[in-house]
């Protein structure tokens, strides 16, 4: 548990009040994570990436570095619950990615680098990189448009 | 407090982390919990129920065996908030019902037997058994459709 | 710490379970909190506002009195994050607005008075006064609509 401990700290790691982080959870240089949030077993986190208030982070989700993700964002790992952990499904946000707030992330998708999700939009499929998606379900969002 | 927590155990009631369930609550056998969610005054959770993270039951919710909630399920009591407790309003998951991962349950509503609702949706009606329903406000969903 | 504390409780405010509220938060008379909320640097809330369980309102929001904010209601200050703070948008609900639970508010917007935000919306621009918005993004409901 100190181990632990010290190994965070030494790498900058800032967990502002109680979080549920599982200790088999991989967290890079300079990650700061908001108050209730849980990042659950195995879960990769990239250097320098920002995790708002009351994430959810189950297994199976790999963050890239310096992504941002909002406050209350929710992963999952399982299309169709409740399915045995051989069955669940890989999530990835790519480098730089920017999640808004209350974003829901249905699993087995990647969400590509530098793309925007705006807030509260449950994203189903796929993200290219660099673009804009928005609404429920997640589409792409035309310029001009919010 | 000892006599409470006597009693989850022997039914192998499992609650992970921190949790605000109420003493009033009858937890059914097995019954599985999230961290940082909370199950309010007098709420039903059937037998081999499992509840997600940070869910939010609050009194007047009714949870039937085998359901599955996931995490950051919001249930309401309250139609027109603020209104006095006489005029909240009950809601029901049935047996083997399970609610995706951010839904939204606006009360007074019965989830039918089986039935499924996707990822993000806000349910604001009954939605009957067996069925699949998803979206803003959730609707029936078509095959082959998301 | 015990000053905030007596402060509080001269004040009538009632803050339930854990919740990460900041010092510099100003809670006005009566102001009742749910568990796992966090209320962020600076917040205003006015006198009897009531906040529902897991809600996150960060810095640069204002409640007016009156105001009922359902569990689970996210507020944001960054409209294209990461932004330096200078760069954050101010966010005020008005005297007895009410906010449905799971509503997800982008930061910059004005929600008038006696508005009412349906369950699981994000607003995402002004709400004038006394008028119903629901939907993603919300919209101003038509009457007999649901």
């Amino acid at each position: 548990m100190i181990r632990r401990w010290l190994e965070l700290k030494r790498k900058g790691v800032r967990i502002y009040g109680k979080c549920n982080v599982y200790r088999s959870a991989k967290l890079g240089w300079g990650v700061q994570v908001g108050c209730f949030s849980e990042i659950g077993d195995g879960v990769e986190i990239g250097d320098g990436v920002r995790i708002g208030a009351m994430c959810f982070i189950p297994a199976g989700v790999v963050i890239e570095k310096g992504a941002w993700i909002g406050p209350r964002v929710t992963f999952t790992n399982d299309r169709y619950p409740p399915a045995p952990r051989e069955d669940w499904e890989q999530t990835t946000v790519e480098e730089g990615a920017r999640l808004g707030a209350g974003v829901t992330v249905v699993c087995g998708v990647r969400i590509g680098r530098d793309a925007l999700i705006g807030a509260g939009s449950v994203v189903t499929g796929n993200v290219p990189a660099g673009e804009t998606w928005v609404g429920v379900p997640a589409k792409r969002m035309e310029t001009g448009g919010n």
